[in-house]
């Protein structure tokens, strides 16, 4: 049976941007598993399978259903083991949560301000008010004042990716030489940059972006299914 | 064969002080290897087996020599497979080198400015001469301005640390359940700021400073075979 990712979506279903829900569709391509999304808009996840979740990506898998994208990733390593490992053993599995603890502090805080204006510009009209609400709350400030700045923050995060930057002295992937969950862990990131916003979080000839480049391509360029934001 | 471990030492042999060193002794541990330490000084490295390296660690066992801690580790990995693990599968072996990078960007810089007359203080004379000229040739300043305003730095250091403190929700070694040698990469380089400096770079209610803890409790408590520096 098909599975059912719900994914975030704005008022453009073919643009869906959370770096979550990316996480999870790579995921499902990675294990070559086929799956259907479910566009769903911020004002609909309390809807979901009946109130199943408070945040996204949720997947149905049969009579399953599971939340968040670290144990939806161990959940399809579980339950289809015959297929690529998202993991590579325990180790690797026991690290990806490290690198989940990386990205999610440092990639995390710098797009989704710099990002804020650009992903409340995608949203309808409901997803907009509930985007403001709530984000107002978070960062205590006008929504229009959060990604001002980002400009002279810019170099700032481009150095704090160093570690990622030089793993690539040793390896084309975070898993070694080919992807594993980690790899779209960060990734999920920057597609939720690169879908929502045209700031240039990352400089051209950044090993980083060369990087992000090879991940856009996997699973037949499932990545670049959605084209950059312009 | 008993393994020799060329262990970096200043002119008290029992306090060997280097991260890389600290790392492969835990890993020599880990796999359960007897070892024996050949106190080496700075101005010493250059003798090791006839030039074999420029830095230390070294380790011989029997007729194969191996530098670099990464490689050691690897190296024990794959002549000891019946011994534990060190990476837990290729997925851990992989990330161990991201884990790696985080902590020679992260950890590195800030204990190797704030530590670094604690470590000048350790080493004998000629090591002493050798070490002023290679330091104040990287830092372009006088040995003993390099670690001015350690205090204020203090702060930003620990917070950069928060990829591992929140780590530690979900897991109590960087390996998962148990260590691995990430756990190790990184506990070496907070063994050599204990060992050099009475500086504290951990506040003592910090999960990092448990998990630390935890580290120096492994394998008959190596680590705190040598007391911490006061």
């Amino acid at each position: 049976m098909t599975i059912l990712l719900y994914d975030l979506v704005g008022s453009d279903e073919r643009r869906p941007f959370s770096p979550h829900c990316w996480k999870t569709a790579f995921a499902l391509a990675h294990k070559d598993l086929s799956f259907e999304t479910v566009p769903t808009r911020f004002t609909e996840i309390a809807g979901i399978q009946e109130g199943a979740a408070k945040s996204v990506p949720v997947i149905r898998d049969g009579d399953r259903v599971v939340r968040d994208s670290f144990a939806i990733a161990l959940y399809l390593e579980e339950a289809y083991p015959d297929r690529p490992t998202l993991f590579a053993g325990e180790g690797g599995k026991a690290m990806a949560r490290f690198v989940e603890r990386w990205s999610q502090l440092t990639l995390h805080p710098f797009i989704g301000e710099a990002a804020l204006m650009d992903i409340h510009g995608m949203l309808g009209p409901a997803d907009q008010t509930y985007f403001r609400e709530s984000r107002e709350a978070r960062f205590g400030k006008a929504l229009e004042e959060v990604p001002a700045g980002r400009e002279a923050k810019l170099e700032g995060f481009r150095t704090s990716l160093a570690p990622l930057r030089t793993l690539f002295w040793h390896q084309p992937f975070i898993g070694g030489d080919g992807p594993l969950f980690s790899d779209y862990i960060v990734a999920g990131a920057l597609q939720w940059a690169r879908v929502a916003s045209p700031f240039p979080f990352l400089a051209p000839d950044d090993p980083v972006a060369e990087w992000f480049a090879r991940c856009l391509d996997l699973h037949d360029g499932l990545g670049r299914s959605v084209p950059a934001a312009a």
